[in-house]
């Protein structure tokens, strides 16, 4: 087949002239190669004084910024990084906007952003720095004591410490506003150049890199995943579409409960900005906060994944908004049940799929007007379905696992024969960074396989099973320990689920469930059953007379927890529950 | 300056594994080349029963057809060009299922859409084809005498009728459904291999062309102009974020009042499919058709030109609408009259500017919530100014005019220098199909030359004034056309004016206006106030006493006249007003 990319310019030379030296823009006219950082320039350009940020302070206070200043911070601080000569920053902190600055700030500078988890250990933190090969980190002052091992090994790395405070007149509130003022000074006295020199309108080539956020690696070292100026910014349009930010009455007032550090906070950080939304920004999830924030700021769309979700619905402040919030849903499989508790607070989901490998979300389940007339909970099952790639992605596929590597073979689209998800295009990540070997497996045959479990329905749409590892295989049949967990939410008084594979002599594995039980509210559903005395062997009958749950799906054993270990990002942590169901549950875990 | 790419596949080598033949994709895993095809493909697998076509047929029966139906009748086409091996097909029809069709039909067949202007004479419309090279015709039965000329000297090329009639079963309506038939039954006697064999899901360089639609062409012969599948695509997506086409709440439905062939319907083709929206086509401006289906058919958006909103608003069906509908208006410069008018009939005006080497629209009035506490004459003004760059367009730049060819010195941003408007980046055509000396004109200096006169206001936002050749200089003054037109207009007894210079022996050029003037309506809002007796004389007078027409702009000559000349996309055709000027107005165009 074709270069496709080669091709580019031998094509047009009959018809163009020449690049000229007279615009920003190097390329044949028609060809501006794509990239994010734009939306900002753009943004306080159209709009200045609109809301741009609203945060609530480490020290309490409310702050808000409008686009003209959060424009000039970010260009503050890729002045700063462009006199000191640094070009490869990490990002430690939680959803500041000092962390939105530096994303348009790093890449605006021509350098490339590495978010950190905040809640990795000090030793991981390390190694991704030094893996990443930072010469600069920005870090929330709340974190500062993760870098302890790095700084020691890197003393040359410049560390830009954010109080997170807000500035006042004739105040320097720490490193990183200074190092933005001395950005901003540095700019007016080289000429006062502005956006018009850095990198923002156009990228030398959109292919190029522009961040490296780090899968969470629960089982091996974290990698580096390798994000392009062209990637990001069709994944931001297409988040823009899909989640519907471009309000036609108003302005998106959009809040940040997914972290940013996240596959770049699945590239809202540009979506928001593309249509000059509010980010509203918030150090940590507190339940009580966000639902004062949904109903006294007006916040249109937030992010977030079922547990997050599931936490908020049972929060007691929980009311039915007035207005109705686009949430988007996203990480681990959502549940029917919690479909309709969200909707019933009119938080609206917005069901989508993806890895971090892929910009986050990259398939959504479509709402289809039809689906009104079905009886409830078939309709909530449709709604649970992972779905169609994105407006700007490719379609998904599902091929069989059993073939050798790089062949790929569908699976039939019959709703049933499960296999393994697979991407292609242009919300797909170039590769892992520094890591040819995983790249490869990464992309074995051409596409890039999700190592998630899938059946492929006649649609097209398609319907997550399980990660490949989390399949309990029970005398010869396939569990689905997400369609299993799924079934056990379903009861009134369970509040999340984990189901992982425990060994059995004779069926080979059986399941084992770890369940948290509702709390009382005062508005939930499903208050008061009796929730303190729910037993394992309760639940265990109940599965039994389900009609839903097969004989040999019901759980060998049910244990009621305080809390399920959870990732970063909201996943349970299976590897967790393996753990415990091999060496006993931690006593201090058990309810009761 | 780098050649970004060429260099594209050199960065990858050392991350990437080589293409692999078990997918459509021939790029590396995350490049897919961006084509607006696939959005049918995709809007029929995820929707397949969401009505994508309403029409009134030319037999006068409504047909109602799903997504299904149009992929399946587009995918006929395409297999039915393929078994003929025709590849560049021109269309001349007015905005029917079958224009439709082929736009995504002649694509998907890896073939160039050439669409013409129905308006045009047959000498112009021959001149086109032959131009283009085209090997097949799609002609709706109604414009079939315009290619007689055309038939006789290029007999080899296919001509496909299309009667625009509904198919009835076992009942062939024509040429062009029996192509569509035959097309399908081609595929299914060769594998059946559906949308995976065509040009759908990508393409093999995102910089190819995909349509040569013509400029009107109103002083010269006309030129074609080169769309690629990348242009399109960014264009298409950045319609539908500007115009809102992803509603929050529902399916958008959108009426074809622009026509098809202009800018190939400002790619709004492509946008509407992206969203799996309704197309409801129209055949041809009919004022009380248009009022009754935006009462009964939900209409959500449409696209016109002033002219046509401001006969729309002066219709006797006029009437405000229970839910907001959103036009997009551009073609001339709309005046603060007007976007009060639809305000109140609950058209929302999307104020948008472009050319059709900008794929229709690239820049928008972007409407700001603090207008909203201005004085309304202020208000509508700031709403006429034509804005800023779309969301995938570079910044629109104002020029010096007085500059040698292909230096470009930017006027000042102070609301009063006036210059030309002029563009850069990827909503830019890629020229013009083999003129390259009008090419290198178009693009002198490396971007993209309007031919508009504009100013530049503080805030970046652009603001015509006239077409270079339109300003009237009198006694060393610039007179805008546009902006005494919309002054002319703010008069309640005067629908439309158009003004152009006429010779004033002691101030150079003078002013002289055109004006319809309104019909007595039952609901709009200035009716009856003596419209038949208005006398130029009396025009002038008011313009004398008009406290923002300054003296020097009073029009020396105001002839009322029964309708004003238009190009087929419904701009004042200002030669034919000159050649009035010169040679004195036909009688019969003369009122009273």
């Amino acid at each position: 087949m074709s270069a496709p990319a080669s091709r580019l310019r031998t094509v047009l030379n009959h018809l163009l002239p020449s690049s000229n030296n007279n615009t920003n823009n190097p390329n044949p006219p028609h060809l501006s190669h794509l990239s994010p950082t734009f939306f900002l320039e753009r943004a306080a350009a159209i709009e200045p004084h609109a809301e741009a940020v609203y945060h609530v302070t480490a020290n309490q206070r409310v702050l808000r910024r409008s686009y003209r200043e959060l424009a000039d911070r970010a260009r503050g601080l890729a002045y700063y990084l462009r006199k000191k000569g640094l070009r490869r920053v990490g990002l430690l902190a939680p959803n500041t906007p000092a962390f939105l600055e530096s994303i348009y700030g790093i890449v605006a500078a021509g350098g490339v952003m590495v978010p950190v988890n905040y809640r990795l250990k000090e030793e991981d933190v390390r190694y991704i720095l030094e893996f990443a090969e930072v010469d600069c980190v920005v870090v929330d002052k709340e974190f500062e004591g993760l870098l302890v091992g790095f700084r020691k090994a890197r003393p040359e790395v410049e560390v830009i410490v954010d109080l997170d405070t807000d500035v006042k007149e004739g105040q320097l509130c720490g490193p990183y506003d200074e190092a933005v003022l001395e950005g901003l000074t540095y700019d007016r006295e080289t000429g006062s150049k502005g956006w018009a020199d850095l990198v923002s309108q156009t990228v030398a080539d959109e292919d190029d890199m522009l961040a490296i956020p780090f899968t969470s690696g629960t089982t091996s070292k974290p990698k580096g995943v390798v994000y392009t100026h062209r990637g990001a910014y069709l994944a931001a349009m297409a988040n823009v579409v899909e989640s519907g930010l471009n309000l036609p009455d108003g302005r998106c007032k959009y809040l940040w409960t997914l972290p940013m550090f996240h596959a770049v906070g699945w590239t809202f950080p540009w979506s928001i900005c593309a249509v000059r939304g509010t980010h509203v920004c918030l150090r940590k999830i507190d339940y009580p906060l966000i639902w004062k924030l949904l109903k006294e700021e007006g916040i249109t769309h937030f992010n977030a994944a079922p547990t997050v979700n599931t936490l908020l619905c049972a929060d007691p402040n929980a009311e039915a908004l007035p207005r109705p919030v686009r949430v988007t849903v996203a990480a681990s499989p959502p549940t029917a049940h919690l479909f309709e508790q969200m909707t019933n607070l009119n938080l609206l989901p917005v069901h989508v799929y993806g890895l971090t490998e892929t910009y986050g979300p990259i398939t959504r389940g479509y709402m289809l007007p039809e689906w009104d007339t079905l009886p409830k909970k078939e309709k909530y099952a449709k709604m649970a379905r992972q779905g169609h790639g994105f407006v700007t992605a490719l379609p998904a596929r599902i091929i069989k696992p059993d073939q050798p590597e790089g062949v790929l073979v569908d699976v039939a689209r019959d709703g049933k024969e499960m296999g393994e998800i697979v991407f292609s295009g242009n919300i797909c990540c170039k590769g892992y960074y520094k890591d040819p070997e995983a790249t490869r497996k990464l992309f074995a045959g051409g596409v890039l396989h999700s190592g998630d479990l899938a059946v492929w329905h006649p649609d097209g749409s398609i319907q997550i099973q399980d990660r490949a590892k989390d399949i309990i295989i029970s005398g010869g049949e396939n569990i689905s320990s997400v369609a299993l967990e799924s079934m056990l939410a379903s009861h009134p008084s369970i509040l999340e689920a984990g189901v992982v594979a425990v060994p059995d002599s004779h069926w080979g594995e059986r399941p084992k469930a770890y369940i948290t039980v509702r709390r009382p509210t005062t508005t939930g559903p499903a208050s008061g059953v009796g929730n303190s005395l729910l037993r394992g062997e309760d639940v265990i009958q109940w599965a039994r007379n389900h009609s839903a749950i097969s004989r040999f799906m019901v759980p060998r054993e049910v244990e009621v927890v305080r809390e399920l270990p959870k990732t970063s990002t909201g996943k349970i942590r299976k590897n967790v529950l393996r753990e415990w169901a091999k060496k006993g549950t931690p006593r201090e875990i058990l309810e009761g």
